[in-house]
């Protein structure tokens, strides 16, 4: 049996991403020459993964979003004094974990391993996709309504409520896909002027932007419609799918994915 | 009857805000210089918004987000070509409106409009306010859970539909108050851990930040929770006041606020 080291595993993440790590990934805890006895993956560290992590005795744990409520991974200095901060640094060192962010080399692979795991989800895999650099378009192969592909995202993706504006009403064959924060009006707009798309699933974006572009393209008759599934529900299924091509990779090594509830609940 | 012209009612705006106007602050459309019959003030200026101050029969609308689905007045270049804004800029140029921004004044107003809207709307404004420079503090007369409050806010501003995260069933009795797009970790986080709030309502922010510092916080036992009300429903009742404010300033001109709902619906 091969000895895998925690280094290993970054580079075969680094690799998907087309070569050097770096940007937002980074190992937040631990030590990149210990050997991995098994391997967690999650959307983010929150204090339920990081238990789960550790009772399924795995010793590295990935994860795509920052543990410290940030993009950034440092936590911000004045912030950091606070005392749930200060709990978190505490519990993720007890846990022993080796704790790494794998956020950039996911979305730099071609396709973005995160776009891969919504569409699989979404059960549209065998559809005809295009790639954008940030973005993807799926035909689907039969027309539904805007309504109708709402309740197919929701069913599909074990939803209990999503957001969504525009024209719902009309026929839909082109869905443009948008994972994480990437919902703004400069990466979603032109899926619907210029790409043909009759409807956008983004995880998050400012509301005041393409929320309000198709409130005025569906006044104006048009049939642009938004569907707003949220930031870890676009982006989980992607880590999903990491998990699963990091136990090919390794087979060795038992891989986990502990999947994160939202911390949004609607009411 | 005093004539007055779109740059009187930019001036007075400016006033509140404590002096010369600028940042994002701007005539849209229009002429400073002309007679003002009658002002509109919305949110935004949608579709809907235009044509309900035209039908009201004013020539002046102020409103508080940018026309063209951003924070910046100017539409992006690329996007600019696109059908639905070039439409847009026709019905604003047809609807013969003069359109202003106020945005930062309202903001810069000590307290700030926008937030002492919010706190009117929601009926707390005889309790106990702290006001900090981006957020206000309220003590409850009476303790509330987290829950309750939510119930409260919902039928306060009339909502179907609010998100909420953290721990909801602790009692409340310091709420912390965050209007628009200030619901990140920077303006949050310290009014929960450093000022004593219980629970902090907020428009909009990231969700990958307080919502999930608020998850951690109450994982480890703590009180912490937020409610994202949603950005337009945030700052509306704050514009509506700022209606009433430009009524009792030019008692001569009518003053029309005209409600907008929201773009995103919960589905």
């Amino acid at each position: 049996m091969e000895r895998i080291n925690v280094q290993d595993v970054i580079d075969a993440l680094s690799m998907w991403g087309g070569g050097a790590s770096g940007g937002s990934d980074r190992l937040l805890a631990g030590d990149s020459s210990a050997q991995v006895r098994g391997i967690a993956v999650a959307f983010m560290a929150t204090l339920g993964a990081i238990r789960e992590a550790v009772e399924s005795d795995a010793n590295l744990l990935i994860v795509h979003e920052g543990a410290f409520y940030s993009h950034d991974n440092d936590p911000d200095a004045e912030l950091a004094e606070g005392a749930v901060y200060a709990e978190k640094r505490r519990r993720i060192a007890d846990s022993g974990l080796h704790v790494y962010r794998c956020h950039d080399a996911v979305h730099r692979s071609r396709p973005d391993i995160i776009e891969e795991g919504l569409i699989r989800e979404l059960g549209w895999e065998r559809c005809e996709i295009r790639h954008l650099p940030a973005a993807s378009l799926v035909e689907l192969p039969e027309r539904m309504t805007g309504e109708q592909v709402v309740r197919y995202v929701k069913e599909r993706l074990g939803l209990d409520r999503v957001r969504a504006a525009g024209n719902l009403a009309a026929d839909c064959r082109r869905v443009g896909l948008l994972v994480g924060y990437r919902g703004g009006r400069k990466t979603a707009v032109p899926l619907l002027d210029r790409h043909g798309a009759d409807i956008v699933l983004y995880g998050e974006g400012p509301e005041w932007e393409t929320p309000e572009y198709v409130r005025d393209a569906a006044e104006l008759g048009g049939s642009a419609a938004i569907v707003a599934l949220g930031h870890l529900e676009s982006e989980q299924p992607g880590m999903k799918l990491l998990g699963e091509r990091l136990q090919e990779r390794f087979p060795d090594v038992p891989v986990r994915f502990c999947p994160v509830e939202s911390a949004l609940r609607s009411l």
